[in-house]
């Protein structure tokens, strides 16, 4: 495959490929250019000139493009899905279920772009202003960096880059090194839909390399960016250098809280679905089960018995519930957690094995409060560990001892409860009676604490995509 | 003067002091402690305790404490228009009418926080919500370190410590070292108010240590800054370290367009206030003087001659229109900005002569749009450089060739023209036939590009100084 | 007393006056004018005059007289209490929280008066605008006519009289004929404050007849109006003549569902707490108490027993748990509602005397749902009429069977039930875990079906008092 | 044609019809159903059935539903065009246009309906609801009438018909009598489309009858009219029996005022582009031509040499610059207006003559501020009475002085004149250095005075078709 570079497709400037497998066979399916410093910075100088004209399009003109893109995305919906299930590793019907969200997502931020009003300000609310008309309006930053995660290609390109479009922005995306190819053949749809060619840019190469020359361009105005919290901070520091706009969504480590008077089956069933989902390599999967102690013993057997007849397997197998970690290297990172998890005293309880090079088995491991995996270890893979917890406070205090701050939720039936734990745990959302996964096409998601920096989704997206700029009309009343 | 930790008067752990001069005079008024890093270590630590206590105390009653700090501070208006003209150099003028900015900032908050609304999303806005309740809600970052400069003490402290203390937040604040005297009355007297006392500390010292101290603290959770960009730019980077959401109001270099149809008479007024106001140390004054070349000759004249009745002079005196500088390094710099502006071919037209160690003459040099005060070079003093242009593109091109973009104005009564720089103006704020120096209550103030990251006001500093969390009733409506 | 007209306290012109008593003993404590047709021409006539002076008098200002007039109140509380509980017939208790509510609520206007945005567009959101500037401001409606009850004199002339001034409107007042005195004082008050003379007036007469001439009036702009459904409806018809703009909050039969899992003691204490208050003449108290059959024989029986311990009794005697009825024909209205109910086949379970003229015994009276009080009889009085179901579907048709709709609750732990019931009843507000009687200062307060029109309260009263404009920059942009 | 009463294609039920014209030949075209009494309720009956179904579906399949119909009505837009110019007598020209606004109706409130938030309350902003979770939502009316004008039937529909039905309502459509065959195969779209088919009922037949019958019904929950003052106030009267909600969008005599400074060209082509349109049938058309005194002669020449290029004729015909009035009885209505106003001194200048029965002639005419076309006479025609004014402040008052409010505009390039006479003029919309005509999708758009009670587009519209419910979890924090 090739990069688009001001609207043409390119290699490389000095050629370098790099391969991109098939985590759930480990073969080649593609290469991609390994962009050179000369690259990004081609990229950047396009989409500072391609933003120039994108801007004076008028915004129901971006509607309709974008609109458009929706269609033709939607149109291969098919394809779509295979590719995705292909280079990520992501079953066939997890994939498809993104592709639906994807969908969802692009008309959302159409939707919410129309009707994003400024404000007016009431003259004379203070006393030097009693003739002024002061007013906000939105301005496009410029050119956005778009900086995308393994996990869900399609939903966070349109998180990220149909916002920034639609607010008049040019952008340089940035896809994950394992999963370059349903990314690119979506920014060939955003040109086919009728994006000013050069303000749609997408380099591949180096993460560390790539994203530190695009933080350090003077002619980045802004970057988003999904991943990891050690990247992100990179990313931040580096961005500070400039006052370059940052918005993150980093890592977390979500506590579900599940309270004793929790409806046992529904509470097994949210529990594994919000984590079995794309293998566990999802931020905010529930991915510390805090189960109150009366019922500790119960739910976990349930817990067991249920993952029990979970099937990791090959992605397009129809019969997988889960498919591969995203790659060996990822695979193994969840293996060594899970053994040194074991090593502070986690007892297993099921699962715990590694196989065919990228799988994980469904593991259990009971944990205490105390231990990493409690704490500030993220797992992006299958793996349920359980904490006990006697007192409400006492699971907030868990839930909050955390560095991480993404989500969260608790399974109870009582007003009281539900919303007292809300409330208190430090995190950008809490799921009441639900388990976590949770995002809504216009919920505000952004992380507490570790998690990140911002609130991405409906119409927070699009402000933080623009500017505000307050325009007076000096004594225009008098 | 003493500091305040926990809510406790206290030296510097050292003892050290610094002397606090009055720039008139040059005499010293005060000394202040300079803190060590133990000393921020206590004072963080105390606002992380009370703000566990703050947070807690209803939204009411922060409202009604917060308004009797307003009755406090109006109640003493005499004595702090005193203090600060002393420790600042304004004229009793200027610093009266910063009170009652200030304390009209104080009531605008607190009218604010009482009326911030979240948001309650429609159930089934996408397919998988169909009965879930969605709404967010705001909460406190905790403890929230306010850096203030030394231009606006009254001003700025309200903007940054009352609506951080309405949201929930405790406050270590740190001033100017020039200017504690003011803010840490004001501090005081929050604590008379009734604020929960470990909620409120104030640390001086030296400006580069302590903000290093406070930002490299992990326990600082957000961080709000007005100053120079230089600095603006470090702490910014500090932050990145721990995600510490930060709010800068930097530096500006704000053109002041004057077109050909302007009243003339008017257009000087605007100019010549926007810029003595202070002795020019505004950070959205109007520093660069665009004016059309039609009427160049005509306005530059008049405005020399306006100038020509300013009397710089002793704070105190009730002929002077504008004071010193607010020391004499910050004097010699402006000295220097003006040198320098000569060397490049700037042609001086009036004064550009520092005087009595600390006193600027009203200066008005004639400047190409090449130069680097018609650039990024941000003089902080009564300099009124003029460039010509020719058309209204010209004039946007010159305003728009600097780092900065904080604010800016036209002076114009086309509404077209008027309208059309107000757009194309990269700045957070355009005002259409008034000159720069503006800032409404309510306003979303904030810079574009090296100017800053945030916009503060009203409801957006409300926002700013808390975080959104979004709480669902998963299947609620079922 | 005289009324106020212009500004100036004057008699009806033909001098007729009419005796105000103290329910509670029947003795006479004032009279009132009862003003003529051309007493109401000449308040209209003045408050049009006055409404062009206070309308240009700047908001800040507005805010600030509001807020001396809260103070000014809030100074006399104690008269105020003594006059409400005597004119009125509400015990000294309830008349103090009113007076505090109320105050509250005049904070509430204020804050929300200088914070009361309207809109900027987007140019561009449709292919006819694409330069254009387009934004909302809002502006008064010119004279507004302030019908108040008499349950609620403190409330009801802050929830009306307080956000038509801030908007910058003049009002007539026209009080409860019962209950003048408190209305009358805080005219005064409103004079002493600093508002307009013209901009207030204060008509006091037959209810009847000075609403049908202000209402045929066409110099007044709007009325908003609190009271019966009958009465309501008549103002609805006679303000379409002109197209006057009216706001109606009129009467309820609020249901409060019992659910089984309900905490009992906390139900009763509910259940009691929002009907006793102020002798059941309250809009929104819980005046049908649905009951769930597994526990209506439990929770009847601790509802009796706890009802035996409520002592109506004259207002001023600090043993009376609830004062009279306001007036003789109130009381005997609500013991011809009681009758009329056993008649229909009500089973009285305790009390259902009136005595000593105006007062009620706490009365309970087990009914089923086809009969009136189950429907559109609406007792303004202390009666629990008890209505057994069995499933939440029935609980909500019976709720929903009424002509009324304007707020409810229901006593539940259980998310779903909760919200479930909130979801399907037919009324302005359903209060889920907590009784009736519910009126927060924000909330948007306003009954569906014929329950009223228009909501009430914080910033939607500030939007009903004022009327949008949208004033349009054509192709500003340009 | 035939009526659709809860999905199916039925006649009036006693058979009687009445034809229906091509205004532009007086040929008989269609006839259509006069409804019954019986019909009106069968309608009503079979629409709050439908109404239960709707809302039930949620809010995404609605929308798509309704993008759906969008997609049917711009695939069939040529029909449309021929269909619209057939029936109304507007020139394709003017159909095309007004199919165009349309089509961006239903997408503005398909977008606005996704993103249309309720609020979420700050818990404890009241001393008394410290741990309350209170939050609006919003729910449909229940059947809502639609009736609609003649002059834009597509608009029209797309802002009533459209988003009654997003928001959950069912729809009793009442097209105007000249003009229901379009508005019929929108309504045979809709189903189309996939609405429930008893939430569509179309009922044709005499105006008085059916809408007092609709009115009447209790069963119909609100009702958006557009049309005249007179039949508007019936329709205010009628529906206050029941306290139906009403929105009403009614007669305007909007003055355009073109000041001294205008560009003469731009005013003409202004003033004449707003009012030929449609033959001058617009509710929002400038109907008083208000021009200053200085220039007056000069404009009134330029207006009168550009109106001669005019060329009323059939609608088909390409040449034709507008099209017959709808009806003969409306073009002697006309006709009968221009003769009135001559006798009360008005001076022809231009055309004044019906011709071919259906036609009037471009008419100018010169008036003085004390005739009826000056004040409260609207004329539905082509015709530009020229008022002539000294000052902005008798402008305003010429302005004002109608008992009309519905829009304006003034032409002047001066920001301090537009805005104060934008801030002045008691209209729902004032267009600065623009004609009138304005409607955009998302503006409020209603008239103050006689002009119409509520705002109509965008989000209002929206409001208007449902009720706010504030849902309180009460002590849900505790």
């Amino acid at each position: 495959m090739q990069m688009i570079i001001g609207g043409n497709y390119v290699d490389a400037s000095d050629k370098a490929v790099k391969d991109v497998l098939d985590p759930g066979t480990m073969e080649v399916i593609e290469t991609i250019p390994m962009a050179t410093e000369e690259d990004v910075k081609m990229a950047v100088a396009a989409a500072k000139e391609g933003q120039k004209v994108w801007e004076k399009i008028p915004l129901h003109t971006r509607i309709d493009i974008l609109r458009k893109f929706h269609d033709l995305f939607i149109g291969e919906k098919d394809a779509f899905v295979e590719l995705a299930a292909k280079e990520m590793g992501k079953t066939v019907g997890h994939a498809e279920a993104e592709v639906l969200n994807a969908a969802s997502l692009i008309e959302h931020f159409c939707d919410a772009a129309r009707t994003l009003k400024g404000e007016s300000y009431p003259a004379g609310d203070h006393y030097s202003n009693e003739a002024d008309m002061m007013i906000t309006v939105r301005e496009p930053h410029g050119v956005v960096a778009c900086i995308l995660p393994f996990n869900f290609p399609f939903e966070l390109f349109c998180h990220k880059v149909v916002p920034a479009l639609l607010m008049g922005n040019a952008v340089v995306i940035k896809p994950a090194t394992e999963t370059p190819l349903c990314n690119l053949k979506m920014a060939g749809l955003l040109l086919e839909a009728g994006v000013e060619p050069k303000a749609v840019n997408f380099i591949t190469g180096s993460g560390g390399k790539v994203g530190s020359w695009i933080t350090a361009n003077k002619d980045v105005d802004a970057v988003t960016f999904t991943g990891s919290t050690a990247v992100g901070t990179e990313i931040a520091k580096k961005c500070a250098e400039n006052l370059t706009r940052v918005s993150l969504e980093l890592g977390g480590n979500d506590a579900l809280i599940v309270l004793e008077d929790a409806d046992m089956d529904y509470a097994v069933a949210e529990v594994i679905g919000g984590r079995a989902y794309c293998s566990g390599q999802v931020c905010c999967a529930n991915k510390r089960i805090l189960v109150q102690n009366s019922i500790k013993g119960e739910f976990t057997e349930k817990l067991i018995e249920a993952l029990k007849k979970e099937k990791p397997g090959n992605q397009f197998d129809p019969e997988s519930t889960y498919g591969p970690q995203v790659s060996e290297k990822a695979a193994i990172e969840v293996e060594g957690y899970i053994e040194e998890t074991i090593k502070q005293g986690g007892k297993l309880l099921l699962g715990g094995k590694r196989f065919d090079r990228t799988f994980i088995e469904p593991t259990v491991i009971e944990v205490t409060k105390d231990m990493d995996v409690a704490l500030d270890m993220e797992i992006f893979g299958p793996v349920w560990p359980i904490i006990g917890f006697d007192t409400i406070e006492e699971a907030c205090e868990i839930s909050n001892a955390s560095m991480y701050g993404l989500s969260g939720g608790v399974i109870t039936n009582d007003i009281n409860k539900g919303m007292h734990i809300a409330k208190t745990m430090e995190a950008g959302c809490c799921v009441v009676n639900g388990g976590g996964c949770y995002r809504a096409p216009g919920q505000p998601f952004g992380g507490y604490k570790m998690s990140g920096i911002g609130a991405e989704g409906g119409t927070y997206t699009l402000e933080e995509m623009s500017q505000v700029k307050s325009i007076v009309l000096r004594n225009a009343y008098k």
